[in-house]
Protein backbone atom coordinates (compact mmCIF):
# COMPACT_ATOMS: atom_id res chain seq x y z
CA UNK A 1 0.00 0.00 0.00
CA UNK A 2 1.66 3.63 -0.73
CA UNK A 3 1.42 6.11 2.10
CA UNK A 4 1.47 9.33 1.18
CA UNK A 5 4.26 12.05 3.33
CA UNK A 6 4.55 14.91 3.52
CA UNK A 7 8.03 16.65 2.37
CA UNK A 8 9.65 20.20 3.71
CA UNK A 9 12.30 21.74 1.65
CA UNK A 10 14.51 24.55 1.89
CA UNK A 11 15.22 26.33 -1.24
CA UNK A 12 18.21 28.95 -2.07
CA UNK A 13 17.21 31.61 -5.70
CA UNK A 14 18.08 34.32 -7.44
CA UNK A 15 14.82 36.10 -8.09
CA UNK A 16 17.07 37.61 -11.47
CA UNK A 17 16.41 34.51 -13.47
CA UNK A 18 12.72 34.56 -12.85
CA UNK A 19 9.18 36.50 -12.96
CA UNK A 20 8.48 36.01 -9.27
CA UNK A 21 7.56 33.29 -7.24
CA UNK A 22 4.20 32.20 -8.34
CA UNK A 23 2.93 30.39 -11.10
CA UNK A 24 1.38 31.87 -13.90
CA UNK A 25 -2.13 30.79 -15.63
CA UNK A 26 -1.46 33.26 -18.40
CA UNK A 27 1.43 33.79 -19.11
CA UNK A 28 5.01 31.23 -20.08
CA UNK A 29 7.39 33.34 -17.86
CA UNK A 30 9.55 31.18 -15.65
CA UNK A 31 8.53 31.72 -12.05
CA UNK A 32 10.12 29.70 -8.97
CA UNK A 33 7.25 27.77 -8.36
CA UNK A 34 6.86 26.80 -11.68
CA UNK A 35 9.89 25.33 -12.09
CA UNK A 36 10.02 23.52 -8.90
CA UNK A 37 6.68 22.20 -9.06
CA UNK A 38 8.13 20.28 -12.58
CA UNK A 39 11.26 18.91 -10.73
CA UNK A 40 9.83 17.51 -7.98
CA UNK A 41 6.79 16.08 -10.10
CA UNK A 42 9.60 14.51 -12.68
CA UNK A 43 11.32 13.07 -9.64
CA UNK A 44 8.09 11.65 -7.74
CA UNK A 45 6.67 10.28 -10.81
CA UNK A 46 3.14 12.28 -9.92
CA UNK A 47 2.53 15.58 -9.99
CA UNK A 48 3.07 17.76 -7.44
CA UNK A 49 1.75 21.13 -6.03
CA UNK A 50 4.10 22.87 -3.88
CA UNK A 51 3.45 25.43 -1.01
CA UNK A 52 5.29 28.36 0.29
CA UNK A 53 6.45 30.13 3.37
CA UNK A 54 6.19 33.41 1.41
CA UNK A 55 5.74 34.56 -1.89
CA UNK A 56 8.40 37.20 -3.49
CA UNK A 57 8.18 39.78 -6.08
CA UNK A 58 10.87 39.45 -9.37
CA UNK A 59 14.55 40.24 -8.72
CA UNK A 60 14.16 39.40 -4.88
CA UNK A 61 16.32 36.64 -3.86
CA UNK A 62 15.89 33.47 -1.47
CA UNK A 63 18.25 31.96 0.46
CA UNK A 64 16.08 29.83 2.88
CA UNK A 65 12.39 29.78 1.62
CA UNK A 66 10.88 26.94 3.08
CA UNK A 67 7.89 24.50 0.56
CA UNK A 68 6.01 21.90 1.33
CA UNK A 69 4.45 18.97 -0.86
CA UNK A 70 2.73 15.62 -0.50
CA UNK A 71 4.18 12.40 -1.96
CA UNK A 72 4.11 8.88 -2.20
CA UNK A 73 7.37 8.06 -4.12
CA UNK A 74 9.81 5.93 -1.87
CA UNK A 75 13.10 8.31 -2.18
CA UNK A 76 15.89 8.91 0.15
CA UNK A 77 16.25 12.68 1.58
CA UNK A 78 19.90 12.72 -0.63
CA UNK A 79 18.06 11.38 -3.86
CA UNK A 80 15.21 13.91 -3.32
CA UNK A 81 17.83 16.65 -2.84
CA UNK A 82 20.48 15.58 -6.14
CA UNK A 83 17.03 14.31 -8.41
CA UNK A 84 15.26 18.00 -8.29
CA UNK A 85 18.18 20.00 -8.53
CA UNK A 86 19.63 17.84 -11.53
CA UNK A 87 16.11 18.79 -12.97
CA UNK A 88 16.39 22.46 -12.26
CA UNK A 89 17.30 24.99 -14.74
CA UNK A 90 20.68 27.59 -13.01
CA UNK A 91 19.89 30.14 -10.19
CA UNK A 92 17.29 28.32 -8.07
CA UNK A 93 18.44 24.67 -5.84
CA UNK A 94 17.30 22.85 -3.11
CA UNK A 95 19.49 23.13 0.08
CA UNK A 96 18.01 20.64 2.32
CA UNK A 97 15.01 18.10 2.16
CA UNK A 98 13.24 16.00 5.00
CA UNK A 99 10.10 14.04 5.26
CA UNK A 100 7.61 16.42 8.16
CA UNK A 101 4.78 15.60 10.28
CA UNK A 102 1.53 15.58 8.06
CA UNK A 103 0.63 18.92 10.54
CA UNK A 104 3.45 20.98 8.52
CA UNK A 105 2.20 23.59 6.57
CA UNK A 106 4.71 25.74 4.91
CA UNK A 107 2.59 29.04 5.14
CA UNK A 108 0.20 28.30 8.06
CA UNK A 109 2.63 27.17 10.42
CA UNK A 110 5.09 30.02 10.23
CA UNK A 111 5.07 32.31 13.12
CA UNK A 112 7.81 34.73 11.22
CA UNK A 113 9.70 35.58 8.50
CA UNK A 114 13.42 37.13 8.34
CA UNK A 115 14.41 39.00 5.50
CA UNK A 116 17.86 40.93 4.77
CA UNK A 117 18.63 43.30 2.78
CA UNK A 118 22.22 44.83 1.03
CA UNK A 119 23.64 48.02 0.06
CA UNK A 120 26.45 48.31 -2.14
CA UNK A 121 27.38 52.04 -0.73
CA UNK A 122 30.31 52.70 -3.12
CA UNK A 123 30.81 55.49 -5.83
CA UNK A 124 31.34 52.55 -8.59
CA UNK A 125 28.61 49.84 -9.36
CA UNK A 126 29.67 45.98 -8.64
CA UNK A 127 30.00 43.62 -11.61
CA UNK A 128 30.36 40.01 -9.69
CA UNK A 129 26.79 40.87 -8.14
CA UNK A 130 24.95 43.47 -10.02
CA UNK A 131 21.83 41.31 -9.67
CA UNK A 132 21.99 40.78 -5.98
CA UNK A 133 23.19 44.41 -4.47
CA UNK A 134 21.00 47.29 -4.54
CA UNK A 135 24.28 49.72 -5.38
CA UNK A 136 23.40 53.73 -3.74
CA UNK A 137 26.70 55.72 -4.73
CA UNK A 138 26.04 58.57 -2.49
CA UNK A 139 27.33 58.22 1.79
CA UNK A 140 24.82 56.59 4.16
CA UNK A 141 24.82 56.96 7.73
CA UNK A 142 23.85 53.79 8.63
CA UNK A 143 23.66 54.63 11.98
CA UNK A 144 20.51 57.00 11.46
CA UNK A 145 19.24 54.12 9.23
CA UNK A 146 19.60 52.10 11.88
CA UNK A 147 17.72 54.72 14.71
CA UNK A 148 15.29 55.36 12.33
CA UNK A 149 14.32 51.77 11.75
CA UNK A 150 13.47 51.17 15.36
CA UNK A 151 10.21 53.46 15.06
CA UNK A 152 9.32 50.13 13.20
CA UNK A 153 9.21 47.71 15.89
CA UNK A 154 5.97 46.19 17.76
CA UNK A 155 2.75 46.14 16.27
CA UNK A 156 1.84 48.57 14.04
CA UNK A 157 -0.59 49.68 10.99
CA UNK A 158 1.71 49.61 8.21
CA UNK A 159 -0.07 50.65 5.55
CA UNK A 160 1.91 54.01 4.66
CA UNK A 161 4.48 50.67 3.34
CA UNK A 162 1.68 48.72 1.89
CA UNK A 163 1.52 48.22 -2.09
CA UNK A 164 -1.74 49.35 -3.61
CA UNK A 165 -2.42 45.64 -4.55
CA UNK A 166 -1.52 43.97 -1.43
CA UNK A 167 -4.16 41.13 -0.97
CA UNK A 168 -2.98 40.87 3.03
CA UNK A 169 -6.45 40.98 4.93
CA UNK A 170 -4.53 43.16 7.42
CA UNK A 171 -2.05 46.18 7.42
CA UNK A 172 -1.51 45.40 10.84
CA UNK A 173 2.10 43.13 11.64
CA UNK A 174 4.21 43.21 14.45
CA UNK A 175 8.23 43.62 13.36
CA UNK A 176 10.24 41.40 15.96
CA UNK A 177 13.12 42.89 14.76
CA UNK A 178 15.19 45.28 12.97
CA UNK A 179 18.31 46.29 12.62
CA UNK A 180 20.84 48.43 9.87
CA UNK A 181 24.73 47.46 9.92
CA UNK A 182 26.97 48.91 7.67
CA UNK A 183 30.45 46.86 7.27
CA UNK A 184 32.64 48.90 4.72
CA UNK A 185 31.23 49.38 1.88
CA UNK A 186 28.25 47.23 2.60
CA UNK A 187 25.24 48.15 4.58
CA UNK A 188 22.65 45.56 5.68
CA UNK A 189 19.28 45.97 6.91
CA UNK A 190 17.64 43.00 8.70
CA UNK A 191 13.98 42.70 9.68
CA UNK A 192 11.82 40.32 11.22
CA UNK A 193 8.12 40.62 11.83
CA UNK A 194 4.94 37.99 11.92
CA UNK A 195 4.39 38.88 8.48
CA UNK A 196 5.18 41.30 5.73
CA UNK A 197 3.01 43.53 3.46
CA UNK A 198 3.26 43.73 -0.42
CA UNK A 199 6.95 45.36 -0.89
CA UNK A 200 6.56 46.47 2.57
CA UNK A 201 10.97 46.11 3.29
CA UNK A 202 11.23 47.55 -0.22
CA UNK A 203 9.17 50.67 0.94
CA UNK A 204 10.39 50.87 4.33
CA UNK A 205 14.42 50.82 2.31
CA UNK A 206 12.49 54.01 0.64
CA UNK A 207 12.23 55.73 3.50
CA UNK A 208 15.70 54.69 5.01
CA UNK A 209 17.69 55.82 1.93
CA UNK A 210 16.85 59.71 2.53
CA UNK A 211 17.12 59.58 5.92
CA UNK A 212 20.93 57.86 5.34
CA UNK A 213 21.87 60.56 2.75
CA UNK A 214 20.36 63.26 5.39
CA UNK A 215 17.55 64.56 3.24
CA UNK A 216 14.90 63.87 6.08
CA UNK A 217 15.55 63.65 10.00
CA UNK A 218 15.43 60.40 11.72
CA UNK A 219 11.47 61.34 12.82
CA UNK A 220 10.51 60.72 9.39
CA UNK A 221 10.13 57.52 9.81
CA UNK A 222 7.63 57.57 12.41
CA UNK A 223 5.98 60.54 10.88
CA UNK A 224 5.28 58.23 7.78
CA UNK A 225 4.10 55.17 10.30
CA UNK A 226 1.27 57.40 11.95
CA UNK A 227 0.50 59.04 8.81
CA UNK A 228 -0.74 55.11 7.49
CA UNK A 229 -0.62 56.86 4.26
CA UNK A 230 1.16 55.16 1.13
CA UNK A 231 1.67 58.80 -0.37
CA UNK A 232 3.66 60.09 2.85
CA UNK A 233 6.50 57.35 1.81
CA UNK A 234 9.49 57.40 -0.47
CA UNK A 235 9.91 55.35 -3.42
CA UNK A 236 10.14 51.62 -3.74
CA UNK A 237 13.45 50.23 -3.28
CA UNK A 238 15.02 47.78 -6.16
CA UNK A 239 13.83 44.27 -5.33
CA UNK A 240 17.75 42.88 -6.54
CA UNK A 241 19.52 43.89 -2.88
CA UNK A 242 16.17 42.19 -0.72
CA UNK A 243 16.72 38.51 0.78
CA UNK A 244 14.16 36.25 2.15
CA UNK A 245 16.47 34.51 4.62
CA UNK A 246 14.17 32.33 6.88
CA UNK A 247 11.04 31.38 8.53
CA UNK A 248 10.38 30.42 12.29
CA UNK A 249 8.03 27.31 12.79
CA UNK A 250 7.40 25.57 15.93
CA UNK A 251 10.62 23.68 16.83
CA UNK A 252 8.55 20.07 16.77
CA UNK A 253 8.93 20.39 13.51
CA UNK A 254 12.78 20.00 12.83
CA UNK A 255 12.79 22.85 9.91
CA UNK A 256 16.05 24.53 10.07
CA UNK A 257 15.11 27.75 11.15
CA UNK A 258 18.24 29.68 11.55
CA UNK A 259 18.27 32.97 9.25
CA UNK A 260 20.91 32.06 6.52
CA UNK A 261 23.06 33.87 3.76
CA UNK A 262 24.01 34.75 1.64
CA UNK A 263 26.78 32.39 1.73
CA UNK A 264 29.74 34.79 1.21
CA UNK A 265 28.28 36.84 4.28
CA UNK A 266 27.09 34.33 6.91
CA UNK A 267 30.19 33.73 8.33
CA UNK A 268 31.11 37.17 9.03
CA UNK A 269 27.25 37.62 10.39
CA UNK A 270 28.35 34.79 12.96
CA UNK A 271 31.74 35.91 13.74
CA UNK A 272 30.16 39.51 14.01
CA UNK A 273 27.69 38.38 16.68
CA UNK A 274 24.89 39.87 14.24
CA UNK A 275 23.96 36.73 13.59
CA UNK A 276 20.42 35.94 15.91
CA UNK A 277 17.88 33.46 15.88
CA UNK A 278 14.28 33.98 15.79
CA UNK A 279 12.68 35.80 18.61
CA UNK A 280 10.39 32.59 18.99
CA UNK A 281 13.42 30.56 19.40
CA UNK A 282 15.22 32.47 22.12
CA UNK B 1 47.91 72.06 -27.35
CA UNK B 2 46.72 68.12 -25.92
CA UNK B 3 48.93 66.54 -23.57
CA UNK B 4 48.76 62.56 -23.51
CA UNK B 5 48.31 61.66 -20.10
CA UNK B 6 48.15 58.10 -18.48
CA UNK B 7 45.56 56.76 -16.95
CA UNK B 8 45.26 53.31 -14.55
CA UNK B 9 41.92 51.77 -13.50
CA UNK B 10 40.92 48.89 -11.30
CA UNK B 11 38.22 46.83 -13.28
CA UNK B 12 35.55 43.81 -11.73
CA UNK B 13 34.42 41.58 -13.77
CA UNK B 14 32.22 38.33 -13.75
CA UNK B 15 34.26 35.80 -15.74
CA UNK B 16 31.25 34.01 -16.69
CA UNK B 17 29.93 37.00 -19.01
CA UNK B 18 33.26 36.62 -21.29
CA UNK B 19 35.22 34.75 -23.64
CA UNK B 20 38.16 35.15 -20.67
CA UNK B 21 40.44 38.40 -21.25
CA UNK B 22 41.91 39.01 -24.30
CA UNK B 23 39.94 40.39 -27.38
CA UNK B 24 39.84 38.02 -30.59
CA UNK B 25 41.18 39.02 -33.91
CA UNK B 26 38.34 36.40 -35.74
CA UNK B 27 35.77 35.92 -33.34
CA UNK B 28 32.97 37.91 -32.17
CA UNK B 29 33.31 36.17 -28.81
CA UNK B 30 32.76 39.01 -25.97
CA UNK B 31 36.02 39.66 -24.01
CA UNK B 32 36.78 41.72 -21.47
CA UNK B 33 39.39 43.61 -22.96
CA UNK B 34 37.01 44.56 -25.86
CA UNK B 35 34.25 45.68 -23.93
CA UNK B 36 36.67 47.79 -21.66
CA UNK B 37 38.56 49.54 -24.79
CA UNK B 38 35.02 50.18 -26.22
CA UNK B 39 33.69 51.88 -23.53
CA UNK B 40 37.25 53.90 -22.87
CA UNK B 41 37.01 54.71 -26.48
CA UNK B 42 33.56 56.19 -26.11
CA UNK B 43 34.43 58.17 -23.45
CA UNK B 44 38.05 59.22 -24.90
CA UNK B 45 36.52 60.33 -28.39
CA UNK B 46 39.21 58.35 -29.92
CA UNK B 47 40.65 54.92 -30.05
CA UNK B 48 42.29 53.40 -26.89
CA UNK B 49 44.42 50.43 -26.43
CA UNK B 50 44.76 49.21 -22.88
CA UNK B 51 46.91 46.77 -21.11
CA UNK B 52 45.95 44.47 -18.00
CA UNK B 53 48.39 43.46 -15.20
CA UNK B 54 47.16 39.77 -16.13
CA UNK B 55 45.36 37.84 -18.25
CA UNK B 56 42.38 35.79 -17.28
CA UNK B 57 41.00 32.94 -18.51
CA UNK B 58 37.20 32.23 -19.38
CA UNK B 59 35.07 31.81 -16.77
CA UNK B 60 37.80 33.55 -14.03
CA UNK B 61 36.40 36.48 -12.40
CA UNK B 62 38.54 39.30 -10.76
CA UNK B 63 37.51 42.34 -7.72
CA UNK B 64 40.92 44.12 -8.83
CA UNK B 65 42.42 43.37 -12.47
CA UNK B 66 44.70 46.73 -12.90
CA UNK B 67 45.05 48.50 -16.46
CA UNK B 68 46.49 51.51 -17.81
CA UNK B 69 45.75 53.12 -20.97
CA UNK B 70 47.02 56.69 -22.63
CA UNK B 71 44.22 59.58 -23.54
CA UNK B 72 44.77 63.48 -24.39
CA UNK B 73 40.84 63.53 -23.67
CA UNK B 74 40.07 66.00 -20.38
CA UNK B 75 38.13 64.20 -18.47
CA UNK B 76 37.77 64.40 -14.15
CA UNK B 77 38.40 61.07 -12.59
CA UNK B 78 34.63 60.94 -11.61
CA UNK B 79 33.49 61.80 -15.48
CA UNK B 80 35.90 58.54 -16.76
CA UNK B 81 34.49 56.38 -13.88
CA UNK B 82 30.75 56.95 -14.15
CA UNK B 83 31.16 57.38 -18.40
CA UNK B 84 32.82 54.28 -18.88
CA UNK B 85 30.69 52.37 -16.34
CA UNK B 86 27.79 54.09 -18.91
CA UNK B 87 29.12 52.11 -21.54
CA UNK B 88 30.08 48.52 -20.13
CA UNK B 89 27.67 45.72 -20.41
CA UNK B 90 26.51 44.37 -17.26
CA UNK B 91 29.63 42.20 -15.42
CA UNK B 92 31.93 44.45 -15.85
CA UNK B 93 32.70 47.91 -14.07
CA UNK B 94 35.32 50.28 -13.31
CA UNK B 95 35.79 50.65 -9.31
CA UNK B 96 38.61 53.35 -9.10
CA UNK B 97 40.59 55.44 -12.16
CA UNK B 98 43.28 57.97 -11.75
CA UNK B 99 46.18 59.59 -13.84
CA UNK B 100 49.40 57.98 -12.79
CA UNK B 101 53.07 58.45 -13.75
CA UNK B 102 53.90 57.82 -17.64
CA UNK B 103 56.60 55.10 -16.12
CA UNK B 104 53.65 53.27 -14.76
CA UNK B 105 52.85 50.19 -16.78
CA UNK B 106 50.41 47.40 -15.45
CA UNK B 107 51.87 44.45 -16.52
CA UNK B 108 55.74 45.32 -16.54
CA UNK B 109 55.32 47.19 -13.03
CA UNK B 110 53.56 44.52 -11.23
CA UNK B 111 55.24 42.82 -8.45
CA UNK B 112 53.24 40.23 -7.71
CA UNK B 113 49.76 39.14 -8.08
CA UNK B 114 47.44 37.79 -5.98
CA UNK B 115 44.08 35.26 -6.50
CA UNK B 116 41.63 33.70 -4.24
CA UNK B 117 39.77 30.67 -4.83
CA UNK B 118 36.70 29.94 -3.20
CA UNK B 119 34.48 26.49 -2.84
CA UNK B 120 31.33 25.85 -1.34
CA UNK B 121 31.62 22.51 0.71
CA UNK B 122 28.01 21.69 1.05
CA UNK B 123 25.52 18.97 -0.11
CA UNK B 124 23.79 21.26 -2.11
CA UNK B 125 24.60 23.73 -4.87
CA UNK B 126 24.36 27.61 -4.21
CA UNK B 127 21.79 28.74 -7.00
CA UNK B 128 22.58 32.62 -6.02
CA UNK B 129 26.46 32.09 -6.86
CA UNK B 130 26.15 29.00 -9.03
CA UNK B 131 28.57 30.48 -11.14
CA UNK B 132 30.52 32.35 -8.73
CA UNK B 133 31.71 29.08 -6.37
CA UNK B 134 33.28 25.76 -7.12
CA UNK B 135 30.98 23.56 -5.53
CA UNK B 136 32.31 20.60 -3.85
CA UNK B 137 29.81 18.53 -1.90
CA UNK B 138 31.92 15.69 -0.60
CA UNK B 139 34.16 16.81 3.13
CA UNK B 140 36.55 18.37 2.51
CA UNK B 141 39.81 18.87 5.85
CA UNK B 142 40.99 22.42 4.98
CA UNK B 143 43.89 22.11 7.33
CA UNK B 144 45.53 19.28 5.60
CA UNK B 145 45.00 21.28 2.13
CA UNK B 146 46.90 24.15 3.98
CA UNK B 147 49.58 21.95 5.46
CA UNK B 148 49.87 20.21 1.62
CA UNK B 149 50.23 24.32 0.17
CA UNK B 150 53.13 25.34 2.30
CA UNK B 151 55.43 22.69 0.11
CA UNK B 152 54.58 25.24 -2.72
CA UNK B 153 56.01 28.33 -0.62
CA UNK B 154 59.56 29.71 -2.54
CA UNK B 155 60.77 29.46 -5.25
CA UNK B 156 59.94 26.65 -7.51
CA UNK B 157 59.93 25.39 -10.90
CA UNK B 158 55.82 25.09 -11.19
CA UNK B 159 55.86 22.95 -14.84
CA UNK B 160 53.67 20.13 -12.65
CA UNK B 161 50.84 22.96 -12.66
CA UNK B 162 51.32 24.69 -15.83
CA UNK B 163 49.07 23.75 -18.94
CA UNK B 164 50.35 23.18 -22.43
CA UNK B 165 49.63 26.11 -24.29
CA UNK B 166 51.44 28.24 -21.39
CA UNK B 167 53.22 31.36 -23.32
CA UNK B 168 55.36 32.18 -20.12
CA UNK B 169 59.10 32.02 -20.79
CA UNK B 170 59.98 30.27 -17.07
CA UNK B 171 57.72 27.74 -15.38
CA UNK B 172 59.93 29.18 -12.47
CA UNK B 173 57.90 31.50 -10.13
CA UNK B 174 57.87 32.35 -6.64
CA UNK B 175 54.79 31.60 -4.26
CA UNK B 176 55.10 34.62 -1.76
CA UNK B 177 51.65 33.27 0.24
CA UNK B 178 49.27 30.35 0.22
CA UNK B 179 46.81 29.96 2.45
CA UNK B 180 43.30 27.63 3.27
CA UNK B 181 41.17 28.89 5.43
CA UNK B 182 37.29 27.34 6.49
CA UNK B 183 34.47 29.43 7.67
CA UNK B 184 31.14 27.00 8.09
CA UNK B 185 30.45 25.97 4.18
CA UNK B 186 33.15 27.95 2.73
CA UNK B 187 36.47 27.03 2.09
CA UNK B 188 39.09 29.83 0.59
CA UNK B 189 42.42 29.63 -0.66
CA UNK B 190 44.65 32.90 -1.29
CA UNK B 191 47.64 32.59 -3.45
CA UNK B 192 50.46 35.56 -3.89
CA UNK B 193 53.28 34.43 -6.63
CA UNK B 194 55.34 37.05 -8.16
CA UNK B 195 53.30 35.83 -11.10
CA UNK B 196 51.07 32.47 -12.40
CA UNK B 197 51.64 30.25 -15.67
CA UNK B 198 48.38 29.56 -17.58
CA UNK B 199 45.75 27.16 -15.42
CA UNK B 200 48.42 27.10 -12.14
CA UNK B 201 46.07 28.54 -9.58
CA UNK B 202 43.27 25.72 -11.09
CA UNK B 203 45.82 23.15 -11.46
CA UNK B 204 47.20 23.90 -7.95
CA UNK B 205 43.50 23.05 -6.74
CA UNK B 206 43.49 20.16 -8.64
CA UNK B 207 45.61 18.71 -6.48
CA UNK B 208 44.42 19.93 -3.33
CA UNK B 209 41.00 18.45 -3.57
CA UNK B 210 42.08 14.80 -3.08
CA UNK B 211 43.92 16.03 -0.30
CA UNK B 212 41.34 17.38 1.23
CA UNK B 213 39.00 14.96 0.53
CA UNK B 214 41.40 12.19 2.09
CA UNK B 215 42.28 10.16 -1.02
CA UNK B 216 46.02 11.75 -1.07
CA UNK B 217 48.18 12.01 1.52
CA UNK B 218 49.61 15.74 2.58
CA UNK B 219 53.16 15.26 0.81
CA UNK B 220 51.55 13.74 -2.38
CA UNK B 221 51.69 17.85 -2.92
CA UNK B 222 55.34 17.77 -2.77
CA UNK B 223 55.69 14.89 -4.92
CA UNK B 224 53.79 16.34 -7.88
CA UNK B 225 55.82 19.85 -7.47
CA UNK B 226 59.07 17.94 -7.76
CA UNK B 227 58.11 16.04 -10.59
CA UNK B 228 57.71 18.87 -12.80
CA UNK B 229 55.89 17.08 -14.56
CA UNK B 230 52.19 17.96 -15.49
CA UNK B 231 50.81 14.48 -16.19
CA UNK B 232 51.40 13.70 -11.93
CA UNK B 233 48.98 16.45 -11.17
CA UNK B 234 45.40 16.08 -10.67
CA UNK B 235 42.69 17.47 -12.89
CA UNK B 236 42.62 21.55 -13.40
CA UNK B 237 39.58 23.12 -11.25
CA UNK B 238 36.79 24.58 -12.13
CA UNK B 239 37.28 28.50 -13.20
CA UNK B 240 34.59 29.82 -11.94
CA UNK B 241 35.95 29.71 -8.32
CA UNK B 242 38.93 31.42 -9.02
CA UNK B 243 39.10 35.66 -8.85
CA UNK B 244 41.92 37.77 -9.77
CA UNK B 245 41.65 40.32 -6.39
CA UNK B 246 45.17 42.04 -6.26
CA UNK B 247 48.16 43.32 -7.89
CA UNK B 248 51.39 44.38 -5.76
CA UNK B 249 53.08 47.98 -7.34
CA UNK B 250 55.67 49.68 -5.88
CA UNK B 251 54.17 52.88 -3.97
CA UNK B 252 55.10 55.51 -6.06
CA UNK B 253 52.39 54.74 -8.36
CA UNK B 254 49.34 55.25 -5.75
CA UNK B 255 47.71 52.71 -7.01
CA UNK B 256 45.25 50.32 -4.73
CA UNK B 257 47.03 47.64 -3.57
CA UNK B 258 45.33 46.29 -0.59
CA UNK B 259 44.20 42.82 -2.01
CA UNK B 260 40.02 43.03 -2.64
CA UNK B 261 36.98 40.85 -2.48
CA UNK B 262 34.54 39.90 -3.20
CA UNK B 263 32.18 42.04 -1.50
CA UNK B 264 30.60 40.08 0.84
CA UNK B 265 33.43 38.10 1.73
CA UNK B 266 35.69 41.47 2.60
CA UNK B 267 34.64 42.20 5.64
CA UNK B 268 34.94 38.82 7.06
CA UNK B 269 38.15 38.86 5.77
CA UNK B 270 39.48 41.74 7.87
CA UNK B 271 37.65 41.03 10.75
CA UNK B 272 39.31 37.32 10.84
CA UNK B 273 42.90 38.86 10.45
CA UNK B 274 42.83 36.96 7.23
CA UNK B 275 43.23 40.32 4.92
CA UNK B 276 47.59 40.80 4.62
CA UNK B 277 49.38 43.24 2.41
CA UNK B 278 51.45 42.32 -0.33
CA UNK B 279 54.35 40.81 0.96
CA UNK B 280 56.56 44.10 -0.86
CA UNK B 281 54.16 46.47 1.24
CA UNK B 282 54.82 45.03 4.44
Amino acid sequence: MKVTRRFAAVVEYNGTYFHGWQKQLHHNNPTVQAALEAAISKVANHKVDIFCAGRTDTGVHATRQVIHFDSDAARSNYSWLMGVNTNLPDGVALQWVDEVSPEFHARYKARARRYRYLINNSPAKSALQHDQLTWWRYPLDAEKMHQAAQYLLGEHDFSAFRAKDCQAKSPVKTMHRIAVQRWGELIMLELEASAFLYHMVRNIVGVLLPIGEGHQPVEWMQQVLSSQDRNQAGVTAPGQGLYFVGVDYPPQFEVPCDPYGPLLLQPLLEVSGFQRPFVNQQ
